[in-house]
């Protein structure tokens, strides 16, 4: 704004609204204006969990999720199957799958894929700590669901190699057409792999 | 989430953060998780300014613009001419009117438009607070800046007769071809306006 005509409070929250994703500059100010005209229906009790989330969050030791306890509400839910781990990059991925339901089991959360060029090495994932799980017993499989980018790929890899001489079954997302995908839409690598993993009707 | 894959703090935050305009649930979960990512740079300093700016604001007693102070920093800056009021139905149009830079004046800030339908009528607006600064003395123009929508009109229409006993000249914005607009996508009545309007070169 060229002149002042609000304090540095609220111009300040608009900075900062600014930063969190999906909102601009321009959607930050509006944001902060509907914060303002509802401030004791939600500015107030977000300002309050956004501090206890910030008091409480920790990751978890274990397997990498976000969560307010250590070991986090995955790891210690003892309806799940603990002897299968999916791999996945972040937590958003972990987050993704819980919400398609299909599977019951333990997670193991990366923080990121190898990528020598950004100068992420081994020792900057999550992976030491899912060899010492797998190394420990009980693990009969651990499911790679990384992107399939060629970073992801690459970390599948890696994982697949340093997991090899482990008593554990190593898997990975099926390839293929995405449920409600058009064929016209995709690309040739995605056909080639779905004709190649056809299945019998 | 079907199940509980992390604390009810998070959830709460994902939650809260979903009613925020410009972000829905989905954006909700990515900005809560670049929250937990960057706590310290990012979440802390929200929550803070969140907090700071639920416990301070107020609505300026004399022109109903938002701030920390009352009266506002426009109403008490010297540098303004404060014998021209620019009445506005928004704060988000004051500030939007401030951001062109045009003028260096007051406001007035409506908080709405006459809306017999939806139940507002003059009582519920911030009109009499204009009367009576007007009545006071010290301004000479009015600039009624509200919205070209029927209740905005309503709303000017409104005002307009109840300042018309008062010594005060009272405007209205222009209509006209918006700065880098396209004809063929504007409306007749703008072109209509637009040409009754015609300036000479």
């Amino acid at each position: 704004m060229a002149k002042r005509v609000t304090g540095p409070e609220i111009e300040k929250l608009i900075q900062l609204l600014a930063k969190v994703p999906g909102l601009g500059p321009r959607s930050a100010r509006r944001a902060a204006l509907h914060l303002i005209k509802k401030r004791d229906q939600l500015m107030g009790p977000l300002a309050e969990a956004m501090g206890e989330a910030h008091r409480q969050v920790k990751v978890c030791s274990n397997c990498g999720n976000v969560d307010t306890v250590d070991p986090c509400t995955v790891c210690t839910d003892t309806r799940r199957d603990h002897s299968v781990i999916i791999v996945v990059e972040d937590v958003s991925d972990l987050w993704a799958l819980e919400r398609a339901g299909a599977m019951n089991t333990a997670y193991h959360v990366l923080g990121g894929t190898l990528s020598p060029l950004n100068g992420v090495g081994p020792d900057d994932l999550n992976i030491k700590g899912l060899i010492d799980r797998v190394s420990q017993g009980g693990v009969r499989e651990v499911i790679l669901a990384v992107n399939a980018t060629v970073e992801g790929q690459t970390t599948a890899h890696y994982i697949t190699d340093h997991l090899s001489g482990l008593e554990v079954k190593i898997t990975r997302l099926a390839h293929g057409v995405p449920v409600g995908g058009e064929l016209d839409y995709l690309d040739e690598g995605t056909l080639s792999a779905a004709l190649r993993a056809r299945t019998t009707i």
